[in-house]
């Protein structure tokens, strides 16, 4: 590893960055060296509270300093592509929350300026990191469970029901999809690092029970590459809610983790239980599983990417494809559920970014 | 309660038949007083293993036999029509099990012959009287779960890996549907018993890992009347699960029944769990349930209804209006999961059947 810690800068400086400084500060590879929010007073309390020796008062200033190796980006969805490609144009790498952006084109004009600024590039798709998740895939690829046919996956939250006009998640121009764009796709990605690649999807999208203008309630069945379906579900509506069923024709597996320890990723494994069922069995036994970090590790990767001494796991392809799954269903649920090809969503995105 | 016992005759003796003459007699409401099989060999261990006083060598004699006040059909599905139908003309009552016949033209026809016969008749859509789905019904109904955005349901289980060209479930003419129509037409009545009738659905329902000509994987996203969005999935190829879970706005609830001992109906019960979730927290406590026993009560319901002395909770409205689910679901997945208007079924298959 590298002697010298990565110097990183915390961007946009709500509850989220909080959360990521906590996971920075509990490893050794990262050192948070400045800080930026337009909020001055916000600055000077994540200043105190995660000892960051500098903040900038200005954008401009932080991404003039050259002490910053990169930054860690938890702004609005909406302000992803304006932050991010000024961070890249400036000789930054950046990390950014998922989801990528609010739209597809934006997400894809982020792709392209990853790929023209040859700088380091993540994104939080974190939830892939959990152990159980990985154990899941351990099982997949080693054939364990046989032939899989049904993937069922669900994360809801009560999030919409607390939603005001002070919240930037209330708006559709700023959180299109709701529920299903801020909860749903961490699910997608999951689903695309087990499963590969969706291919189409049909989708009911729906406004129930919030005040907030974004969908609450979502249900979104994917066919994968080779025939395997998968099932999302996504409300904002709800007590939380987070779990994934495999079922193969040798074993099924089933995934729950206690949400309200998401935060605190070093322990999130400690609130989750994988339980497995065997082929001619009723019985389901509780699968050991290791501990993760997710937030510190994917920091820690990203860190390491910027010095060369890692790759980073969830970059612009990947996370276009969650969110071109999210685009594609929100398509689907306004023409009443008819199929959508998650290629044809992508190919008119990156036709309408290059007009 | 009657002072005599209700004289039924089983009709079709194969596993089904001896799951519900069990049922019969762990009461006192039912007496098997006949029974008919074409396979005279199965007639005889039937009439062995159960005591029934005799047996029929014809569907006529049984029918002509005037001790006999109703039938319990386990034939297969594509018989239904026929073998209900000459019960009902020859004045006799009939419960069948579910569903309630393999095509909407069928139902359609024995829900006809029900009204112009004026005979008692039930369908064998049991689950629904499970002690979990009860509970749930009753937290839906007094406002215990706050307002419902998202219902999922499972019903899966290894058959199809199982099935040859002997069996009748193999052949889509058959069984039409495969899981979907065997075991996913459970939840269904199910989810209409607790949120009323399916609106409208978008499927996908395909064939992917077992040699039978039917669909194995299936999954149905389901719009109540009133917005309520309710998902099912269905596979014949993996180890058996039986699931539903209830999200709204005050509190979740999450059913796992095992499958293993569904056939034993007065311990289904003892081998289910149901899951409370509140609002604003994440443990999970058990509700307590009852006890039921849920073929031995529908049998039992259906031998007082013939005496005027309960009525059918599933007759055939109910059941047509499960099966038009499932038709509605292939015809959606035929289309490419465009929405299909479950009404529209219907009506179809009413104008068919009037033509």
């Amino acid at each position: 590893m590298t002697d010298e810690k990565v110097r990183l800068a915390s961007v946009g400086l709500g509850r989220w960055a909080r959360v990521l400084a906590r996971a920075a500060q509990r490893g050794s590879v990262i050192e948070l060296s400045s800080c930026f929010s337009r909020d001055e007073a916000k600055r000077e309390a994540f200043r105190d509270e995660f000892r960051v020796p500098r903040a900038a008062s200005s954008y401009e200033e932080l991404l003039a300093d050259d002490e910053i190796e990169g930054v860690l980006i938890t702004t609005p969805n909406d302000t992803h592509r304006n932050v991010i490609v000024r961070a890249l144009e400036a000789g930054k790498a950046a990390y950014v929350d998922k989801p990528i952006a609010h739209t597809l084109e934006d997400a894809i004009a982020i792709e392209e300026a990853v790929r023209t600024s040859g700088q380091t590039f993540a994104v939080g798709h974190s939830a892939r990191r959990l152990a159980g998740h990985r154990e899941i895939k351990r099982w997949y690829k080693e054939g364990l469970l046989g032939d899989v046919s049904l993937v069922e996956a669900n994360f809801s939250n009560e999030r919409g029901l607390e939603l005001d006009e002070n919240a930037w998640r209330f708006y559709a121009s700023k959180s299109p999809g709701g529920s299903l764009i801020q909860l749903g796709v961490h699910h997608i990605d999951n689903l695309q690092f087990l499963l590969g690649p969706v291919e189409s999807v049909n989708a009911n999208v729906k406004k129930l029970h919030t005040r907030a203008e974004v969908p609450d309630a979502a249900m979104v069945i994917c066919q994968f590459e080779g025939g395997v379906l998968g099932y999302l579900g996504s409300g904002w509506a709800s007590p939380g809610v987070y779990t994934m069923s495999v079922l193969g024709t040798k074993a099924n597996l089933f995934y729950d983790v206690d949400f309200t320890h998401w935060d605190e990723s070093h322990l999130a494994d400690k609130y989750s239980v994988l339980r497995s069922q065997f082929y001619g069995q009723s019985e389901r036994r509780t699968v050991e599983l290791g501990s993760s970090d997710m937030f510190r590790e994917q920091l820690e990767e990203f860190g390491l990417a910027i010095r060369g001494e890692a790759t980073v796991e969830v970059g612009a392809a990947e996370a276009v494809g969650a969110l071109a799954v999210v685009r594609a269903a929100l398509e689907s649920s306004e023409r009443r559920g008819a199929r959508v090809a998650v290629g044809e969503v992508v190919e008119a995105a990156r036709g309408s970014s290059a007009a």
